[in-house]
């Protein structure tokens, strides 16, 4: 018996990717995608990429039995729309908002979905606060030195995302016109990012308080981070290596790379590929995501994976775009 | 019991994207790939985006003992390739080349794998010769006029491809500083896909003989195709837009949109979209596929499906990029 | 002494243009630069690229102490302004907008400003209709056969304009993450250029009569456009090559080119690029301009310079992006 | 009268933008273009961009009666220029490889040719080690620090170049189909411009020996270099930004912005631009630069206009690209 999902808030990027990867997921029926402003719409009107895959369309009508619940909305609104909408408690939750992601927000009700950090938690979970994009980059790149306890001087962050980061609003800076063949940064030192950062790190290693800086820059792509991450460390290369390795032994879709990597093998997958180098004193980490997949909607489905003991790889085989 | 496969030319762009494709193909299994230059290295240090996901290393052996070959080599190699290393009768082959779509060079064994085209055909062929990415593009386009004898005036076609479509060598117009924000017409009246064109308009209207005018160009995008095709016709909007509905009505993969198209909207997977609009004496047809999916690799794909039985979408349900 | 100008909208893409010109134009002063929505503003903070090269601020007030006035305000803006504004005789008005560039609203007042058309009325004109930038890049395309009476069937166009063609208001295909990597047509056949294309045809050669099938693309590059351009010709390909060399010996701007040309050859630049070939019974030519420059605001300093007596090149000596 | 320049290599693109520059600025003329490999062409056969502005062709006769001699040539084939091709003492070299940068290298002939460092120097040099662009970039962002003798701590850098930073050879990192959309890093705390940044830093502060970190990265535009930098300062905002426009007070085209900056503002012109912005203890500076203009051909001239006395500006008011 396929597991029934509900999507909130289907007409948004992450919304569109839900649809994307649910449609196609062999254990799972849509059983509806809400929208307000889309009721009554063909989804394909909106996600124009699924014509011809699918007749499924925008409801105006919240369900409760269903499975699990989706919340694709914009940060803040999904606390807004619990409040609002008492939800079954046999109804699973996978929050793609910042709403549940800090312990003083999240309680002990919620789990931080970020399976390479708490895989096992999941799978009990009811509740899931999917990580941020920035959030998962950096994270995969600091995990294995955080479960040592070896993160103890500054963290040096450098990470460029896709303009999806920013979602579908229109601004200045997501006009073709300005973004195309340009490069900035916005929120040096102070992306909202860092706090589910250092509650992971702390939860890890509890006398963690190495200062984090993190500088993000808007890159003229589509889909992707790429994170440049470097420290102090006495471990030597060949120490990392392992210690990175070993850490990601059993995990599902991340995975260490032996050579340089770039952006584009990530995109369109839900992989994290990370490569470590030793020089001199510092330990680089080059760590790389799909910002809307192992970002944010299929980390999703990851979990939501976790959640009903299925393979955590079903329906999340995805072919890479790659060029 | 999965058919097993065997990829001759496994290094190139197409045999790349073959890769991608059959490694999650749920009814096959990669028995070698062919690569004479990487012989012994894995397949993930040229494919660099099937990192974590195949331990697969290219072979430089040839065995026979498959149920399917694809030759992705260049053009003139595949038929180079055939002669040098005659296959049993018992392998199916489909290449992706453009050495046997002509009927001349093809014979009676080679069938051309347009599904749109002659799908009964190619379910009982032994031989298929894959379609070119314009080609493609370009039919669907105009198959269902030309099976109803339609075609009569002048044909105008504008067709503009992604850099993938000119392989991985390297060459001024591949170059990043060159291409990139740029355009450029290329092989204006005079592209070798045309013939092929032909072929396939003949044998559907043996009266076909109308110019076919075709302006191909090079766009700053890494996938896809978009064709913008017109010509006279004395149907009605209506009667054409019913035209091709009817004619695509069982089409797995090609549909017709009352709406605008953009080309993203088919990247990276094996649709093809059409788009049907009456200007006055004139019908617009846009046609937009992935050269490399629906232009190459998928389309292989989906003839080895229609060959073996399988349901024609197996392993095609593919992810769009969609942004 | 040098030309005082105002500019009137100062704060869009073609204003932002005027002001990058007129800054290094060494025979023109920047009297005044009006912007409502900026009144008082620097105007380096909406056109960033101008910070550390002026000073000069938005302005509410319209002066009529000028010698010439742009109009950088949207179609219909113009006219309005115009209307709101009476402007003194002995002001001269290049308009960059739509409103006076058909006889019908221009009436004898206004001259339409395409030098390779009618540069010896430009001269001695006082308000200048300038043309639109598709409108150009097309024209430059035909004026060579229409005014020798040569073009008598069907004229075929398909012409890719870069993003800053549509303006910097936001949309959903000017936002990023939807143009990027993306190919569409709008307008197909009804694009309202074709009106100022048909009435110079129409000057030069009186009984021109062809219909002028046209689809205009979106490209995924922000400057320039290509058109591609065919019709048939009894000309020779020599024959053909020479009547374009000849139009356009004495031209500023606009040139022939043996070879076959790429959009990124005029990118940046006041300059016109043509290249024409013969295919069998059809003449191809493909037209490049910077849509904003040769498109928009640079035509209208060619038109100025013309107007007031100057070298037809001052101040429009760009250096190309190239890259 | 006019500055005779030769240009050595001008067939690649530091060479083409010499000659854009050159052949638009007031006060020199191009004397003769050497490339061995083009002897004979149009310098517009290969500089397309070039095509109606110039009928120079590519000499293979290196002349000495002319003022200076602009060396573009690949990294190490500066010095054998030179080597085999003595040069009279009256004419007046500027190399823009990195074969003289370095002080072991040049000795005390070759000035390193940063004018924001070094102008009064330069105004009599005869030999000038055009900088890096990288170089340029960085050195821009630490310049005022360390001529106060600041720079005490660790200092992170993270810089993106576009792909014309990596020359027009063809490789797979400047294939289109693999940059397009994408981002890497390479030679990560190893690259070569560390070292000209530390000369002219031990030069300003002689004490100065702190740590540079420099991560380098391959962006997916072709033109500019934003380099992100931060170290820890006791200085105040206040007074760190107080400090940075007093030392480019007198700067001819580096000037320090309120706001924040991208890339596309200084695009196709000479400029730096820097943004300066305390964030608790560390001082973070953007500089943006374009890599062939202020990183390589633009500056040449800069360093020829102050070895001439020439107004420093001179030929170097270009037009921004701006989109």
């Amino acid at each position: 018996m396929k597991i029934k999902a509900g999507i909130v808030g289907g007409a948004g990027y992450t919304g569109g990717e839900m649809l994307r990867l649910l449609l196609n997921h062999p254990d799972v029926e849509i059983d509806f995608v809400l929208s307000s402003s889309n009721e009554g719409n063909l989804v394909s009107d909106v996600h124009t990429d699924l014509y011809g895959d699918t007749r499924l369309r925008f409801s105006g009508l919240l369900k409760q039995d269903v499975d699990v619940l989706f919340l694709c909305v914009g940060h803040g609104d999904a606390k807004k729309f619990l409040d609002a909408n008492p939800i079954d408690k046999s109804v699973k939750i996978i929050d793609l908002s910042q709403d549940f992601r800090l312990k003083a927000a999240a309680g002990t009700d919620w789990i931080y979905g970020l399976p390479e950090f708490n895989r096992e938690q999941i799978r009990t979970a009811n509740y899931i606060a999917n990580p941020g994009c920035f959030a998962t980059a950096i994270q995969l790149g600091l995990l294995p030195l955080a479960a040592k306890g070896l993160l103890k001087g500054e963290i040096h962050i450098n990470a460029t995302t896709g303009s999806t980061g920013a979602g579908q609003s229109l601004s200045t800076t997501s006009h073709f016109s300005w973004r195309n063949n340009n490069l900035s940064i916005y929120k040096a030192f102070d992306h909202q990012h860092l706090n589910e950062i250092g509650e992971s790190m702390v939860f890890l290693d509890p006398a963690f308080n190495a200062p984090v800086n993190f500088i993000p820059q808007r890159g003229d792509f589509t889909r992707g981070i790429l994170a440049s991450i470097y420290m102090d460390t006495e471990l030597s290369g060949e120490e990392a290596l392992k210690l990175y390795e070993d850490y990601y032994a059993d995990a599902a879709f991340t995975h260490v790379s032996k050579k340089n990597i770039d952006l584009k093998q990530v995109v369109n997958t839900n992989k994290g590929l990370l490569h470590v180098q030793k020089h001199g004193s510092k330990l680089h980490v080059i760590s790389i995501i799909d910002n809307l997949l192992k970002g944010a909607s299929g980390q999703a489905v990851q979990n939501m994976n976790l959640m009903f003991g299925l393979e955590e790889r079903q329906g999340l085989r995805l072919k890479a775009t790659a060029f």
